[in-house]
């Protein structure tokens, strides 16, 4: 069996590929280059890669409408807690975007699933990590591709990043050399959602 | 009213883009350079777009996983009715990335609509041609998205290539600047897919 990683280079998703390894796939890492203001993940993503001894492609995607304050860097990156609802962070139709060069790649090579590390539970709001979403996304596979038995599969969907990182630690994942800040910062910022979650998710495990 | 009109500089797109104008809406073209070898398209869409006077953007994607005669050079495009079922033109999701695009544009920008010029009939038996497909995407985009209303819409689904072109020469659309082949030449082959669905299409308008 053969399988499509999302790897964005944080703790969620570099589980995920240590996931799919245990699961027996063979895996591929897709990584994506958006234009993101923390191109440090990118080098985190690679290392990742590197480490799961998995082959990897960094697909390099221009989004010239921004739109998102991880995009654009005249817009601020909220601090966790200052916002309700959607947060600044969302850029629109990111993970669209990412699952259907995924599925586009999942079909080229013979893959048989595409994973991506989503989650629902201890997410930033964001309305394409949620379940339904990917239900979803399913049905656009079964009904617009040749092969159409590609499975999206989001193993961490319901996990909270304690559980995350506690599965990653116990499938061997490389957790210390991920990257979660938002900022482009040379180390995170401490005070970012992506930095906030990651903190309260290790120090929930340590408790 | 807003839209993203989806326009790759062929007899569709641009009939597609001329009824959304007479819809009202204030129209953005997105425009695809992902590694067809008919480039020659591309410069059909720009073209297209300036005497439409409406402004555009050119995404430049990279599918470096080939999988289509579309893409690689090395797999022949095959001459009309050669093949039955899905041919080799067929690029693994296509529409669903330039649909994700589209839909990212259109929230970043606040527009209520995408169009996209797909067909099912005359069309050359692309899964992401047919009606449940759009179906689908527009479910993903009330799933995944912050702004959840913007429509997906293909008012060509439908038509016959004859009738397209019988709704863009009333739409005084400039079918004659478009370009359907699907090989690199300086002219129409004549042979391919597409440049047979279009003469058959502009042949029976005259009878």
């Amino acid at each position: 069996m053969k399988a499509i990683v999302l790897l964005s280079g944080g703790i969620d998703s570099t589980t995920t590929l240590y996931y799919a390894k245990k699961k027996c796939y063979k895996c591929f890492a897709l990584i994506f280059g958006y234009g993101q203001r923390h191109k440090r993940e990118l080098r985190s993503a690679v290392a990742v890669a590197k480490r799961a001894k998995v082959p990897y492609q960094i697909i390099k995607i221009s989004l010239p409408w921004k739109g998102s304050s991880l995009l654009d860097k005249k817009i601020k990156v909220p601090n966790r807690n200052k916002f309700k609802g959607i947060p600044s962070t969302y850029v629109p139709a990111r993970n669209t975007i990412f699952l259907s060069f995924a599925v586009s790649c999942a079909e080229a090579i013979g893959a048989d699933a595409v994973f991506i590390g989503a989650n629902v539970i201890d997410f930033s709001g964001y309305p394409d990590c949620r379940p339904a979403f990917y239900k979803a996304f399913q049905k656009v596979v079964q009904k617009g591709t040749k092969k159409r038995k590609i499975k999206i599969l989001t193993p961490l969907i319901n996990m909270t990043k304690a559980q995350i990182i506690h599965l990653g630690k116990k499938l061997k994942a490389p957790l210390e050399i991920t990257w979660s800040c938002y900022k482009g910062g040379k180390r995170p910022c401490g005070v970012c959602d992506s930095c906030k979650i990651r903190e309260k998710g290790f120090s929930r495990l340590k408790s």
